[in-house]
């Protein structure tokens, strides 16, 4: 029979909008290789090649099914020019409409914005190019929490008309439901307000369809059986079914309007299962007339909720932590994986400057490219990747991509810098002739191990290492280079040919073990030569440029300005050490080698300063407890996605505290061995004002079968009032504040858990005095439990799987043959007290110096012949040009099609201070002085539709209780095309496709 | 890409055949239609929708994919013309090709011959009429053992050129894997011999495909991942399994072709994984070359192996009992739910009888019809249905089809019988003015529990009821009629008018008991009137036809002839009572009620004859052992499927044995009490020679938690040494021999269990000088235990569920409100001795007397003049003429298009009786007097083929061993269209087609 099935909306009654979905997660129990092919069927069961190539049929069908749809473009690439063109048809019709529209659901919580940015422009585009169509919907439905910058920047600045979500506290789930609020306008920025607010919608339960409307091949929900002929003829129970779950959902939503998700975690393996139920229901319940049932999408929706005038709720901040129930924090997986983590921060700020550097050459059509790294670094953006929820066999996998990704912009960045030096970049340059060492890692992605080949070598006998060193940030930049080498003298000249001053400190013995152990794991070999030292040198780079340093074997030992001081704790001696060859000084007791005052001699900065280590132990869940919101006895460990602590236990030294203090006229060290398993080194520049600390922790015992979750704290007798501050996504600082939500009356079950927040780039509290401020080199889990105090977690180790689906414990470990042990994270955090309202600078400057580290390659040379063929220094900019200090450009890369892609953040927000808090200008004649603009169009921020346009079509939603007026927010005026100067507010982001004529420039 | 698919054979190769198949029942865990729609999912997972829907796109996706199937009709209503008329050309492409073709896959031991051919012509005429194809390939795959007459009637005589099936014994498989004998010539008949042998092959292991090549949706066997772009490439791997699957199997299998089945049960819900898999498998297995893969059928096989030109051992007999290990034997649903097997053959008789009434009025176009008894009794005879191995949802949904399909059979009896009464059929009869009681079942289906509404009507005011008795055999038939009557007071005239001899027996305490307990369960209610006695008479009937007698109020109680004579059992008297008011004489010992002689006075066969029960208690599976095929633990009880007796249990009286007999002039009635839970009435009637016992077995106790399987145990002294004989879907009677198996040595495990077998019609055992027969009114298991001595089992009631997919036990209870209680059987069957060589007369013919029991019609009259205005009697052929003893018509039904299937079949075996094993004739001309046959067209048993065209396209098949001359078997000669005398041989069946034109016959 055929159904009436081209319903659409009826005002007036409860429309019923039916959203055929599936969410594919591009990782998770399998890899997402394994999920598109549906093989490792033990580990999961999803097959996503069988979700598309049934859903085409299904929707060729009948022309008023609808499906919305993201992991598309693997499939596609393999469809027959037939299959694309219906597909295109499809999409073009709104059958088939793309949401969200990135390479992936990213995560929210361990993501820096330049990624969910990155990741985000290259599914748009993707889209854009095939099917002409830009996605008006955010859709997050699974991430574990929600962040402002999702809602204002990933949303609003995309030119997303709603966002779709799961996943909130259980607590103010219920508060919502109550007040019918779970649909609200959501302003994520205080900059910009609601000139970037948002529809934001949360799903009252989960993704999934009600009750009894789950149609996904063998599943169970009672089909609709309308044949008279057959027995079980249940229509009008059908019918009853489903306007009692539809009138029960308008009971806590607002207008005549609810959404019905028809779909789950890899489901439409066989999409007409689907599309058969719902015909029939949409037949029968319309024709029942109760209510209005319809194949619909977000868009429709969305179209329907805005066209109903309302005002809404208004919701600023953003949805973290989530508990979904009692006990059960979701705040575990902010530091799960921190070596994954690690790595994925690590090569996001690689791939920025390596695009620079492709930029600079010229996109090759055929060489090497980023566009691998890119893929890899888009997918583990993933809800379940850079999480750390996977499996480990997937973990790898991403790890793998990665590495492989890497490999291929390495080669790209060694070309690229090779035709620099050799200035030939302007020409094109496709065989250089000078090699970095490619095959040796030119860039030592190991050298965090102290492994680094090509550093490594024997410069006593004539021979010179050359290291380029790169800029990626957009300013010029003084930082300290440490390289491992194994010879003892040596000097090191500047791009002028100067000898430079430079220090040599040994390597710790805790490091060279490390070195020895990984290096077998993960090369598979014993390196035969261990280096000795850490050379350290001083290193200025023009910005987006490089400066070649020469080191080579010195004559004498004399010649090398080397200083080095050992300093071994001795109880005896109950005096004060001080530490530091610059303004910053730390004072640590002789005789336990703690550290106890911080003091900066240049602002008179003083103040009491501990740090100390400790772990919770992690709750196994054998103890059940009832569940406030259905009633059920839970049993909840620690996982990889839940923290639950069940004690916390102080790390003290195990007898004797090793502790070593080197001076230095660059830096100095303090090296602590806390315990068996966890060392530290603090760095004090003499040239920065804030500490570094170096922390290798791990393997976290486990004999005795308690999990771990390993935290530092840093302690100041600060009165910071309960309140503290942490990113959003590595952007905007949002407000903290211990046991309190400002959207609902707090219930406190899990003190530390309940007090998580997801960190990116750093976190800090202040008195009325000073602020104290960590910045982090990857995402990590942090609060401040007590008053003047922040803490964070740095690795986590547990026995027991957490029971929300990943089934598999979190229990990373590291084998050479047979020999397993725990997995070892070595990290580092950075930490400076400033005055009261002058911490912005140092946390936005130096945390986009974390993020985008000076970039080194290493080559040898012959002899002193170096500079006579190669160009010593580079400048990308014009000379006499730097950006702004509150200006970064976050990215720099080459379209295919020769068109360049430029983003320009402002990184201050509205207020966060006194000087860079306000307009910024670029003039972009200087950043490309060597090029010709010829044409430069704004864009959105995906980049995938100009951003006048994006305006135009923006839904302007009201919010419940403000007046109509338009809020004035600060924002750069429209580029001048002659005279080319892009203004930037606070907090800005502009994204531009720029149209270059290269000019003739003689040198 | 495009994978290279059209392979065909290739001869020199191993060929790897594969054949894309689903297994659907029509009903096990779930009903037939809940498979179909795909509800009731926590039962079963199977959804036929789902394949036939995703089938269609998936074999147009590719033209080189295949597929066969069944269960196909039901779809094919849903669909489309246009789905049809692709359907259609799928099927005349080949892609799709139809096997087997019936409306199930039939059981093979619960079944009777005649049901086998109904449903496989419902099957195949469907087919013929919708596609025009008839299917040429015999495809058995799950029924639990294997028949000789599926063998050479429903597979050699419907035309089938080769017959494919699994589930034989292990320890045979094992032998036939050795010896590479599990392809074969299968001779199943005696009389026919190689005239009706056919290609028979089976499966090594199962009907599923080789372990790791099963692509079933969220299945897990690995897939091709060929995707070089992605990781876990594994081409040569799977490569490699597949060829090493093809190379064991080549290896216990002639010639270089074997069959991989594609399939499962249910499987194909998404058609498009498994051929996405196969495509792949073909192409890369054959770009390997080591063998040749391709997609193929069960047709394209057979000519393969056809084409090879070899010998193949030959087979006879059948495959019962199967085991598919030690200790696990098939043999329990034999008999597994006795009522609705009861049913089955109660309405399969009715069936017959009705086409020929509806025959006598002419089909009806709009009027009630006999097909959806036609549906009903055709699905009933799959294998998870007339088995019992359904669950009990399943068995009532199937009773209940039975008994929509039966409500209209029986209005069209009803219809028919009054036309005929009023002598209307020859002109049309739509509405004629009598009335038999079709509102209280006219045909009383529940006589057997003494409720007869149309009989029990108050005759003592002047209403007379009137019985008509039809007669569907060809034979004049006496017999005695009983119905329940309230009135002591009753004379009964026969059809001249005449009042005959009748005789009253008090209904016993035992069955008011079941009629009051059973009505109240299954029609909700208690009867206001309870018949007193059974009213019983002598009826004589012409062949296919009818007489009508006139039971009455008597004017005072001397008018009625009725002798009834009371004997109470008296422990004293230490006499011998003798039964029997005919030739057959029954002794009993006074003392005990116990049977103890077997005398007939006419031919002087004289006895010792015990009869008993007993009960094996099942074994509860508790104790595993070690299975020899695959040396895992086995944990067997008896179940639905399987008989695992742990002991045998004598049934003793429990305390003074009640014993009665009732003496009369048509009949003597011989009653016991058992037990509290059986009783029994054995019925010895003056003018036939066998005894009649009626048993009433149930509730049998369980609480105990003991499952119990209840025999009856007839004991002689007879040396029959070991053999006894047991029929073949009640035709062919195979020889037996305890604890032995002619195909193999048999290693002895279950003596009991393992010497079961199916009984349809009979078991009969012999010595040199009589012959035991025992005849069954449904199927049962069987078998002698001790030599003399034949056992029936005659109802099972199980604790425990025996572990073979059904998920239940078989532990059936009738319920009254709360009160259940296990169900309660009652049956018949026939006893009788006869000196050797004499036996089969009774058999068959009395056999075919079971099977078609006069059908009884109801109506009231006041006053006389009912002969007034009817016609008292019908005779269908010519009064002058009846069928040979030898010859039953086992089909007359009018086709839709008014054409006539009539079906003539010999009932004796070749040399099973010196009288009547011999060529027969029939005079159609006198068969249907009234009529002229212009047309007369022999056909294939399934009536979709002219027989000529069929026995041309016959592929000859060679057996080793066996000399190349042509057997010499004697069949009818075609019929000559003038004379139209159809000639039978022994076992012959034949099948014509005739059109009809009308005579003008005078009255």
């Amino acid at each position: 029979m055929v159904y009436k099935t081209g319903q659409s909306v009826v005002p007036g009654k409860l429309n019923v909008h039916l959203v055929p979905h599936t969410h594919n997660d591009v990782g998770w129990r399998k890899t997402v290789d394994q999920y598109y092919v549906g093989s490792n069927y033990t580990a999961d069961e999803g097959c996503v090649e069988n979700i598309l190539d049934s859903l085409i049929p299904a929707l060729l069908a009948n022309k008023n099914r609808r499906f919305i749809y993201a992991f598309f473009q693997r499939w596609w690439r393999d469809q027959s020019k037939i299959v694309q063109n219906i597909v295109k048809q499809l999409v073009s019709s709104g059958q088939l409409e793309f949401i969200n529209g990135g390479m992936c659901m990213h995560d929210e919580a361990a993501t820096n914005y330049i990624d969910m940015i990155d990741q985000t422009t290259l599914g748009h585009r993707f889209i854009k190019d095939e099917f002409g169509v830009t996605p008006r919907i955010g859709w997050q439905i699974d991430p574990f929490g929600h962040s402002a910058v999702q809602a204002y920047l990933l949303g609003a600045e995309v030119g997303f008309d709603s966002l779709f979500f799961w996943r909130i506290d259980y607590q103010d789930v219920a508060k919502r439901k109550k007040e019918k609020s779970l649909e609200v306008v959501w302003q994520g920025s205080k900059s910009f307000g609601s000139s970037a607010q948002i529809f934001a919608s949360v799903f009252p339960e989960s993704y999934a369809p009600p009750t009894g409307f789950n149609f996904e091949i063998n599943y169970g929900s009672p089909i609709v059986q309308d044949d008279i002929n057959l027995f079980d003829y249940n229509v009008q129970e059908r019918v009853n079914d489903f306007v009692s779950a539809a009138i029960s959902q308008a009971n806590i939503t607002r207008t005549n309007h609810i959404m019905w998700t028809m779909g789950m975690d890899f489901m439409y393996q066989y999409a007409t299962t689907w599309f058969r139920q719902m015909d029939k229901l949409i037949h029968y319940v319309n024709q029942d007339g109760r209510v209005n049932a319809l194949y619909s999408t977000p868009s429709i929706y969305t179209d329907a909720k805005y066209a109903a005038n309302e005002s809404w709720p208004l919701k600023t901040d953003d949805f973290f932590p989530y508990a979904n129930t009692l006990n059960t924090y979701w705040t575990g997986y902010f530091t799960s994986r921190p070596a994954l983590k690690g790595y994925i921060r690590m090569l996001s700020g690689y791939y920025l400057a390596a695009r620079q550097l492709e930029f600079f050459k010229g996109r090759s059509k055929t060489g090497p490219k980023t566009d691998t790294l890119a893929d890899a670094l888009a997918i583990a953006q993933h809800h379940d990747a850079v999480t750390g929820t996977e499996q480990q066999h997937v973990a790898d996998d991403y790890a793998k991509r990665l590495s492989i990704g890497y490999k291929e912009a390495e080669e790209l960045v060694a070309t690229s810098l090779a035709c620099m030096v050799e200035s030939a970049s302007k020409t094109g340059c496709r065989n250089p002739a000078t090699k970095f060492q490619q095959a040796k890692d030119n860039t030592c992605p190991l050298m965090n191990i102290s492994y680094c080949p090509p550093s490594e070598i024997d410069l006593s006998r004539g021979k010179n290492l050359v290291v380029v060193v790169y800029n990626s940030l957009g300013w010029k930049r003084d930082d300290v280079i440490r390289i491992p080498v194994i010879n003892g003298n040596v000097t090191v000249k500047d791009p002028s040919g100067k000898e430079i001053e430079s220090q040599l400190l040994p390597i710790a013995n805790a490091s060279l073990g490390i070195r020895s152990f990984s290096t077998m794991a993960y090369l598979g070999k014993s390196p035969s030569v261990a280096p000795k030292y850490w050379l350290a040198f001083s290193a200025s780079v023009p910005p987006l440029g490089f400066s070649t340093y020469i080191v080579s074997g010195a004559k004498s030992s004399a010649s090398a300005s080397v200083r080095q001081t050992f300093y071994r704790s001795e109880r005896s001696q109950n005096k004060t050490i001080e530490v530091g060859p610059g303004n910053l000084k730390l004072n640590y007791s002789g005789n336990e080698g703690k550290l106890t005052n911080y003091a900066n001699v240049r602002n008179s900065i003083k103040a009491f300063l501990e740090q100390s280590y400790s772990f919770y132990s992690a709750n196994d869940g054998t103890e059940p407890f009832i569940s406030p919101t259905d009633g059920t006895e839970v049993f909840q460990p620690s996982g990889a996605y839940i923290f639950r602590p069940n004690g916390t236990h102080p790390i003290k030294s195990e007898g004797q505290v090793s502790f070593t203090v080197l001076r230095g006229s660059l830096l100095d060290e303090v090296h602590h061995r806390i315990n068996s398993w966890i060392y530290q080194i603090t760095r004090l520049y003499r040239d920065k004002e804030h500490a570094e600390v170096e922390f290798t922790v791990g393997s976290i015992p486990i004999d005795d079968m308690i999990g771990k979750e390993v935290v530092t704290r840093i302690t100041t007798t600060m009165k910071s009032n309960k309140t503290f501050y942490t990113d959003s996504n590595g952007r905007d600082f949002i407000k903290r504040i211990r046991d309190y939500r400002s959207d609902w009356d707090l219930e406190v079950n899990q003190p530390i858990a309940g007090n998580y927040y997801p960190i990116n780039l750093g976190i800090y509290t202040k008195d009325n005095r000073t602020e104290l401020s960590v910045l982090v080199d990857r995402p990590v889990g942090g609060s401040s439990i007590a008053d003047g105090q922040l803490e964070l977690m740095l690795h986590r180790r547990l026995v027991t799987e957490d029971d929300k689906g990943v089934r598999e414990g979190l229990d990373e470990t590291v084998c050479v043959v047979d020999k397993c042990e725990g997995l070892t994270i070595q990290g580092k955090y950075y930490l400076r007290i400033d005055p009261l309202g002058e911490g912005a600078k140092w946390r936005r400057s130096y945390g986009q110096e974390i993020y985008s580290p000076l970039l080194l390659a290493f080559s040898e040379q012959d002899g002193d012949n170096w500079a006579n063929s190669h160009l010593p220094s580079f400048l990308g900019m014009d000379p006499s040009y730097m950006l702004p200090d509150n200006i970064a450009m976050i990215t720099l890369q080459e379209l295919d099609e020769g068109k360049v892609l430029l983003r320009l953040a402002h990184l201050y927000e509205i207020g966060e201070d006194k000087d860079l808090s306000v307009m910024a200008s670029v003039e972009l004649k200087k950043v490309f002085p060597e090029k010709k603009i010829i044409k430069i169009t704004e864009m959105s921020l995906s980049a995938n539709q100009e951003k006048a346009e994006m305006e135009k079509k923006r839904l302007v939603w009201k919010v419940e209780g403000s007046a109509e007026k338009k809020s004035t927010v600060l924002r750069g005026e429209p580029v001048h095309p002659e005279k080319l100067v892009v203004e930037l507010a606070p907090m800005e982001i502009r994204t531009f496709i720029i149209n270059f004529s290269y000019k003739q420039v003689h040198h």
